[in-house]
């Protein structure tokens, strides 16, 4: 049973105040509604398209909350960071504003788009091996080497409340239209998405059940959550949701997400293209692997969706075009699974 | 020289009640920007994302705004429509929400994504050959036949108005960001978004001006605007932009775009898939050919955004997929021109 007086580490007034923050430098994403995809699944489905952030996901909201709050020093000494490709384009577009320099260790097998995205917002991009290194290691000694801030993927507060500011839209949006979702579903990695959106929603609105989706074979929060435990993926399972392929949950995320999510489910990479060929025609938006998970787990029907309303985040969309011309082409059965 | 004193068909007063009309139908769709497209061509570029309408186009502004209006005893009676695709899906949609029946004559070569877009929203598709047959003639006859409302394309006063919310809401994002545009760039085919458009930016925004974006081979409101009065295009020619490919101004269209027209320029084939291009890698965006029309010429350096602000709008995103793979895949020289 999870410790119910555990001290979190963000609340819902953080999310505000991360909100207020982020006014004017991260967009407002819509909730955008197709009444084809509504009735294929039998229930009412809502999308949040953060693949519509400048960066391309909502990574820009955490890193920025984060970022904006260091001193002039601090930020005069720059940033570090370790990324699969959309918190380290995030890292770096905010670096680049303030003038900071900014150095990303990203995997040597990221989507070429996310590595020249992080190179031309002029961050100095150091490749390295996702299978052998230790990402975390190497963050840590070039933080140390540099006299720079480590900004840390998911698991810190300022990185948890800024992406929660997506829970907080969620709700405003909802109650414009008088809506209420029965369900948010949220794609999830180190689990500091779902576990901002939970926290803001828990205030927001309190009956909404909050999902977390990740790729088959990289279910650590979903196997976490039934341990009770944070526990880590077996080695060699391979999955195109590159940005979801985190080995365990992070610490401060899941002490929230086993406090308050309503479960977690994992979807293959067959349900993950044909997830994002529904988005491109039904909604005309071009959703990476990772940000349309949430997504195919609906249209799977492993989330129940029937005579409810349920918001999908499609958290982000940084795919490289020969991949998404491939999933256009109907190649579905191209790769594993 | 047109006469300052002509009575154009509608008024800034006309879309505001359009707007009012629209509200919890339309989306507000999002006004986007990126970066590095602003860096690439050396003025500050957002765009109109159009194409994330519940239909994938503005047309359905235009439909809700003159459907909405016909008397219960219309509306049972149904509409009829001519169109390329876009109008059609509006059309079906809008006819739907109320049952009415809807009946659209589409030409035999239209996007199977807008045919079948079409038919699975409810209506009866007629298809015509586009080159033989005169799709006004058509229209009008199924109308008597049917004792339906006739739903023209552009060529109407509600129509007009409807499209034009598409220039309130720039001006209202715009003042959200404390921003003026110097240039508001539209694609054109009968005139009726560029006239609402322009026609709304007039009285909210009067520094601004507003250029129409054509096809090459169907530029004839760019050289209607030339001889003063309205001329046709030479037959025979093509181009990927279905959407666009209307033989002559409206005659209202017209009217309002002689007066408040900044300017037209016409695109080939390859700079729109090259604008379609970038809207996928800058914004995440599935544009159609003639969606992409006004980027194309702003990318091609057609109308000059150096040191500007710049509003681009991508005016739909119903496309093919088969296009869509083709244009990522970078086979740009298939197709004319």
């Amino acid at each position: 049973m999870p410790d119910p007086d555990q001290r979190l580490a963000i609340s819902a007034a953080d999310i505000r105040d991360a909100a207020s923050r982020l006014a004017g430098i991260a967009a407002r994403t819509p909730l955008l509604e197709s009444d084809a995809l509504s009735k294929a699944v039998g229930g009412r489905i809502l999308v949040k398209a953060e693949s519509l952030q400048p960066v391309g996901s909502f990574k820009l909201r955490g890193a920025y909350n984060l970022i904006s709050r260091l001193t002039p020093a601090e930020k005069t000494r720059g940033v570090v960071a370790f990324s699969s490709g959309n918190h380290a384009q995030a890292v770096a577009a905010v670096a680049a504003t303030y003038g900071a320099p900014a150095v990303i260790a990203m995997p040597s097998d990221a989507p070429a788009a996310k590595i020249e995205g992080t190179r031309s917002r002029g961050a100095e991009v150091v490749l390295y091996d996702r299978l052998c290194e230790d990402r975390e290691a190497i963050g840590r000694k070039l933080a140390t080497e540099r006299g720079a801030t480590l900004v840390p993927p998911f698991d810190h507060p300022h990185i948890i409340a800024g992406q929660g500011t997506v829970g907080l839209e969620i709700a405003e949006q909802l109650r414009e239209r008088r809506l209420t979702a029965d369900a948010v579903v949220v794609p999830c990695s180190g689990g500091g998405l779902v576990a901002g959106v939970a926290t803001a929603l828990a205030v927001e609105s309190p009956r909404t059940k909050v999902f977390a989706v990740e790729p088959e074979g990289f279910d650590d929060t979903a196997r976490s959550l039934a341990a009770g435990a944070r526990v880590g993926n077996a080695p060699g399972a391979t999955s195109i949701c590159d940005a979801l392929l985190v080995a365990t949950p992070g610490a401060l995320t899941f002490a929230i997400n086993r406090q308050l999510l309503a479960g977690a489910v994992a979807v293959n990479d067959v349900a993950v293209k044909r997830a994002m060929r529904a988005a491109f025609d039904s909604f005309r938006l071009v959703v990476e692997p990772g940000g349309a998970a949430a997504l195919a787990a609906v249209l799977e029907g492993k989330i129940d969706v029937r005579d409810r309303t349920t918001v999908v985040v499609l958290s982000g969309g940084n795919v490289d075009p020969a991949l998404f011309a491939d999933v256009l082409a109907g190649r579905l059965k191209n790769v594993g699974h």
